[in-house]
């Protein structure tokens, strides 16, 4: 694949400057665990030893609504996508909530909202059409429409970087979108369709195995194209998806962190590992949600959770919640004393 | 055991009413996982739906020496213990800085450190003795220390709460503690030292080895006296580990949620369980350390911890950690809008 350019890898000098300052730091060696690994992931993001806090740590929630809903494996109508358009809008929906304990903001950006009015001319300014198709008996998008659905999420990525965001993280919206997240992640690992359905938001035993026939359904049109990221995005992705594709990878390039959230994001960072080899040295898996989907992606990414929650909601609210600790990491590395500025001897 | 006024549960009713708000929020029913399940603890901790955010979060590091340090089970000098008081003083710490991340303030409390001049008069106001003795070959305490270190960290649970804290974490520091605190989790679990003993902050080997024998040595004085927490205290524990004890029970009896952090605080909280029945309610498990030991006492006070970072300091440093998380329970009970507030119906 050479849709994207090459990724160059977080800076390995910051990383070892980072594993020595943890050495010298007022506590045993590695006491801190996961804590001293990130703090390490982060100074090498940074290209900085120690790094710095984030300033900026932003939100983006890629919004879109998916034809197989129709076919009655969701828990809720399509309308409540663009209800909580508005929530999130007002502040009212757990990802604002959560990103305000974190010290995040939150964008919401309208990829594929069934309908005609996005919440505002910025939401709905990289919109790329009114619902995905329905994957259990059609395309989800058209060649042209996967293509400016993955250049959407590069640009929004670009957008957030260039107005100073030092920490990315994807978060998803739309009634339906974990049938397409589990059917991506089927076709990118080979895997059989009940190994990745999940109960989504929430859906009954009728629903689970009409969600099943409609991921074998789309998986059958995606045989032979298991190689082929964009075309799994087109065939059974659907725009929101490839949408946060693109921004996976775009952050990577642009060599910023990304923290992942559930199913969703994570079935579209595997896209985008694909697509942009390397990609995932910037990026954290924030949560293990409850879906099976969303731990085998983790697997092929080899991403270990910083927490795990049993939470499956999306929006991003498994990896702000995460974030906090991120910060953690970061601050120990930067602010603990050495045993030299403590006056005490290494033992 | 009647050393302990009854300790009252939480309050149901407010645990039913965040059940209910928990079900109207703008999210699927359950989708916050564990989240919801904290949200609902600190609302009947507080007997108020919707719970307020901590306002004064406050950690206390009971800091002490142990004879036993001098048997080799160790891999830093006693000498350390003593200096990190300093290093907490000065904000260099681990749980300095992590306290500042999650929003909690850190005090200090020389219990049995093994020098005749506390850091300050605040600091050593409540001191029982120069560092606990060598369980591996003498009780820890006398009798009357025994009963003075729980009445210490009573007194300062005390003080706490009557200074507005609306969350308490226990901390420990002191060179050798997680032997008398695998000890003591053996003798009340009736446990062998060898499923018990970990590497603490990194000893070798031959370190493990003279920590089993420690612990066994320690276990053999302690036969047939698994049901008597404070007897278990005076001859396995220590001075330290006895305030922990009382300050976890006591901030029980005063209706105050815990933190708990590692293996040393879990042990002398399940000392405390012991004393006061019913104190566990008032706790949640801040992480899962390394030390087997950890994992044993939070299984028999069936405590599931909320994060798993592979961590092994102590000083609070993992249930501070954690308090992110519990904010963030708290503030989507809290603040997220509700599907009638949103104008969404529940589907």
């Amino acid at each position: 694949m050479s849709y994207f350019p090459e990724i160059a890898p977080p800076d390995s000098g910051s990383a070892a400057a980072a594993r020595d300052r943890q050495a010298r730091l007022t506590k045993p060696a590695g006491a801190l665990g996961r804590l001293e690994d990130l703090s390490v992931w982060v100074a090498s993001c940074q290209s900085a030893c120690p790094p710095q806090q984030f300033e900026r740590a932003r939100v983006v929630v890629f919004a879109g609504d998916h034809g197989v809903a129709a076919a009655g494996v969701s828990a809720y109508p399509s309308e409540v996508t663009a209800a909580m358009m508005a929530n999130f809008a007002a502040g009212g929906a757990a990802v604002n909530v959560l990103a305000g304990i974190a010290g995040a903001t939150v964008r919401v950006a309208d990829i594929a909202v069934d309908t005609d009015e996005p919440l505002s001319p910025e939401v709905g300014a990289h919109k790329i059409r009114r619902s995905s198709g329905n994957i259990a008996v059609e395309d989800a998008l058209t060649p042209d429409e996967v293509v400016a659905a993955i250049e959407a999420g590069r640009r929004i990525a670009d957008e957030e970087v260039d107005a100073g965001a030092d920490l990315l993280i994807a978060g998803d919206m739309g009634i339906g979108n974990t049938t397409p997240a589990a059917t991506l992640v089927a076709a990118l690992t080979n895997t059989e369709p009940v190994a990745v359905v999940g109960r989504g938001t929430g859906v009954d035993d009728a629903g689970w195995a009409r969600k099943t026939a409609a991921i074998r359904d789309a998986l059958y049109r995606t045989r032979r194209l298991s190689a082929d990221p964009i075309a799994l995005l087109r065939i059974c992705g659907g725009a929101d998806l490839a949408a946060m594709t693109g921004f996976c990878a775009q952050a990577a390039l642009r060599r910023t962190p990304v923290l992942l959230d559930g199913v969703v994001v994570t079935a579209a960072a595997l896209a985008a590992e694909r697509l942009a080899p390397g990609a995932r040295l910037w990026w954290q898996a924030g949560h293990r949600s409850t879906e099976p989907a969303h731990s085998l992606a983790l697997r092929e990414l080899e991403l270990t959770p910083i927490v795990d929650l049993g939470m499956r909601l999306g929006e991003g609210s498994g990896a702000v919640v995460a974030l906090p600790v991120l910060r953690a990491a970061v601050a120990t590395l930067a602010t603990m004393a050495t045993f030299e500025e403590a006056g005490i001897s290494e033992g």
